[in-house]
């Protein structure tokens, strides 16, 4: 365990020693093959929990996104996708540089775009103008605060990309998140995308692997590229072991990180010198601003993890706070008093 | 000529009897060698004029910004440039396709960003963003009205650029139309840019061509490019004598499409259902909104070439028309009458 | 006019005085808005003789066959050629740049290979493996020494790729002199094949231009292509003319360069110190080899250049002499005096 | 363990009892922040084995391969490789399809070229052609039949390629074969050559891991493609401890490996109907000819799978078997039973 309460993303979770266990049992084969019997069973288990007719296994889910760009556009397209997008600032310039893609973005609510918002961002094709491709979501929303894209908004803007033509995509780095905060299925999210992804290296707390599902032509081409970029491994059970361990242990317990992070959230909009809205946290991550004029995001940052308590400055002035299965109720509680000294 | 008055696009311009001479009079040679004496006597002078050190004769302005785009960067690298830019929207997706860049928009005022909005655009290097690289301006922005970016603004965006490590490059489309609407030399707003081009096909009247300019590297790998995009001609010199032919006759002459335009609007805006400002038309292009709820730009436009008069809806609301050396005053009085019999 | 007789290649024609006139007169329009109707007259033309339902102009034949390449296939897709096509070493990388492709090169005889060759080069298709995807060939075949691939080859080439599912490209730079020096027309050669392009800059004598053909839908793509890359121009009529000029002019003539060159080829088989067997020669490109140890390739191009004659080195011992309409039979016995004076 | 014996492929081997105990007592952290102890431990051994300043951790030898190509080129460049290169057939068009280059295939023997081979591929630097840039090797040879490269052939090819200003790559997927054949040092391989690479999934039996070593800069080049490719994961220490087992206890037992080949290829050499030199089997990998007229190597495939082996068909004739740490002396003499059944 590391010597400081990491409150700086959920990707920080260690195996369990119950998913160790999983792991060091594993059944395995060569994955790149298709003979790796675990990697097998949870590509087929996630496909299903997510409608989707296959699925195939990556190491990432910025791999997953970068595939699926690649698999639905050509060269030149246009992806249309939020402010906020992961795409955007967080995956290196793949969209242009894997997919040759240009990016569209339509400032969303929290990361939220409206169908009405996509339909303005829509125009006639012209043989001048980027091809209008593929339309993207991120379920939930990372930098729009870990917000909740509703069902009926998710399929009406998969509605208004179908009737325009387009391909969907959905970003599910947290979908888990969404379902368990909000009661409903994977599946649920996901109708009405042609394609969908899950990680398990986030609030999952698996070591990593993500599962890209969609229909049978995406995946087979998406194997291509798997292949083509290095992203096959071999015995991928031992990872594979931990996914599916997470998808039968780590799920609902999600449900706790959402209790932890309104806890926080709580406890920081009474600190003097912050601004956070908590009613706008509705999963595991906390964003709030620092206002206190004397400092930043970073200074703050870096006094508190003197203070042993590790988060994320995202901006001048915003700070990022992340709960999930090594941190509890009373690090939250200990995390505040750390923070609340560091604004003393 | 055109049986209708065509304020399209400065582009719609054909060769004047004399340009015509000078092209069938032309010394050429084989310019893909090197060997066009013309192409290389207007080469020459264009570098002169902008003040660097070497310049290469391109089929078009988009090949100069793509070329350009592709010399500067890498794949994946981040290029900076007003909301506005051609780059975006008229260039096929080349940014992404060839060069393989994400382009980041700022929204500058009227298509001019400042040197501030692109100091709050750049950000600490990270290995999982795009790296910045480029920044660009157009000079004049065509979408942003034909404004002019006034020399102090270019030189702080450079300075504030160069300050960041990133190269800078000048889309000069329209540069000697701010060139003569304010009495400067075009090296005089091309200083601290690294890179270039100037169109011949646009008001001054050619049937194309374009020169950008650099230093010797920066144009020795854009010959690279253009030759394996298949950019080179062989006795270009024939198009080359006609950008000549404009060098030295169609630039002056500019302050007419000016005066024109000017008054284009002033007309315009004395009429009912639309809304223009006569004070921001700066250079040749006139962009006004159809406020009438009856109709829209389309529909405007649509009417208008029934009378013989062309112009171009920009978006559902705008029109632009463009003045250029095939329609003087008495076609611009013609068509302010066409103008009002539509909306009458 | 050169002050030397210039043997280099068939790109270096200067226009001639009516080729001039031509393009002093031609009508003219706005060629990227499809509103330039020599342009469009010549395209059209060109589709027609070469069976296809439609084509497009460009500014050369490198970018003829770059788009194509990109039109036809995706990234990783792999095209296969001959060993000595174009494609390898003289469109700058652009078939890995542009287009993501991955080239399998056949070594034909002199530039073409069997039906049978290509059936070995293919495999079935495997997922870690780029995908086959099209099949090319270059009539004449430039590097094979001007070969002339039989019509019957190239049926059973487009046969043989048809039925293992690839598509089909033709680079006819040099068509022409295929069908002047075999009596058939150009649609015969092109049959059987998706794509096809002539150019006008080469024997042909117009200053540029070249006219990529195909099927609606691959003209569609292809435009995207040419307004991505900057390869549409304004007034493009004005070389156009010249193409059409050429069409009308310029094609029977072809007859007098392949005489020249047998006639060029056949007094250097007389030549000691060369090597050449003149019954290869069946248009107009000479290859021959410099086997006097006393020299090289480059050695004899420089000793014949002081002599007023310029022919192009190929590798180490190979020159490479072109015939032209700049060229006639008396500048054929003028070089072979001037070589035999160099080996002397 | 599979119910038959598997020489398809060394990187078909299952992680032993020991392997998956080092795997589940791992130390671990964020390995896409440099925070995984293991990982890093990892690779500065690696590092420092293979005689570099610096190393990264990837999931696979494709993705080192194509990483270093991405990060040495630039798109349009040229790479000089061996025919029989895994970079040609083997990585989905990669090359191409993410770094843009074009691959020039120089015929070596058994996979291996001289530097007298390689200067003769050199050519001087034209615009026109792809720019030269890079050379690679493979250590061993795998479609070469697991040949060495002698070390100062190695040596005179890295050296040939700096005099001509290239850098240069080993992929050295089997690295450490050659290194036990013939009791050298890796250090001593990659001595010249600017990056290089091992594999942990092949003979060294760990589930997956390759580190890509090279100069700083390279390595931080490196970084940015691996977290846009999405080749990040977290807890990676999972796997990587694997690795370094493999480090600690599979190196000196390759030498078993190459044993039971050589044992392999001698008792096949006795068998009607196959051709195979056991003198040009080296290291593990055993290639042998089918020339009984009667059946193809993947009837005999087929057939031995019947009988409980698995070797791969490679080409029509040609099988593959590979030794490895889950095939023994007598899964050897059991698998040369069952081909002289097949045969018989």
């Amino acid at each position: 365990m590391a010597d400081f309460l990491d409150f700086f993303s959920d990707t920080k979770t260690r195996p369990t020693a119950a998913m160790r266990r999983a792991m060091a049992e594993a059944e395995v084969g060569d994955e790149r093959a298709g003979e790796d019997p675990t990697v097998n069973r949870l590509v087929a288990r996630c496909a299903a929990l997510l409608g989707k007719p296959a699925a195939i296994y990556l190491p990432s889910g910025t791999m997953c996104n970068e595939i699926a760009l690649a698999v639905h556009c050509r060269p030149g397209d246009e992806v249309l996708c939020d402010t906020t997008s992961h795409l955007i600032g967080f995956e290196g310039g793949g969209p242009a540089a894997l997919a040759g893609v240009m990016l569209q973005a339509i400032p969303g609510d929290r990361g939220r775009y409206s169908a009405g918002q996509l339909g303005e961002a829509l125009r006639p094709d012209r043989p001048y103008a980027p091809r209008q491709r593929l339309v993207t979501v991120e379920q939930t929303a990372n930098l729009g605060g870990g917000a909740i894209w509703p069902l009926q908004q998710l399929a009406a803007v998969a509605s208004t990309a179908r009737a325009a033509g387009l391909a969907t995509h959905m970003d599910g780095a947290r979908l888990f998140n969404a379902c368990v905060a909000t009661g409903t299925a994977p599946s649920a999210h996901a109708e009405g995308y042609d394609s969908v992804w899950v990680d398990f290296s986030k609030g999952l707390g698996a070591p990593g692997g993500a599962v890209l599902a969609g229909d049978t032509g995406f995946v087979a081409e998406a194997e291509r590229l798997k292949l083509r970029w290095g992203g096959a491994m071999r015995q991928s059970g031992i990872i594979a072991a931990a996914c599916e361990y997470a998808l039968d242990h780590h799920i609902d317990r999600l449900a706790d990180d959402h209790a932890n992070a309104r806890r926080l959230a709580q406890g920081l909009a009474r600190l003097p010198g912050l601004r956070i809205d908590p009613d706008t946290v509705e999963t595991n991550l906390v964003y709030f601003d620092v206002i206190d004029p004397r400092r930043d995001a970073a200074a703050l940052c870096a006094a508190l993890m003197e203070r042993g308590v590790r988060m994320g400055p995202m901006g001048r002035h915003t700070v990022r706070a992340v709960t999930h299965l090594d941190v509890d109720a009373a690090a939250v509680d200990a995390a505040l008093q750390a923070v609340a000294a560091c604004l003393g």
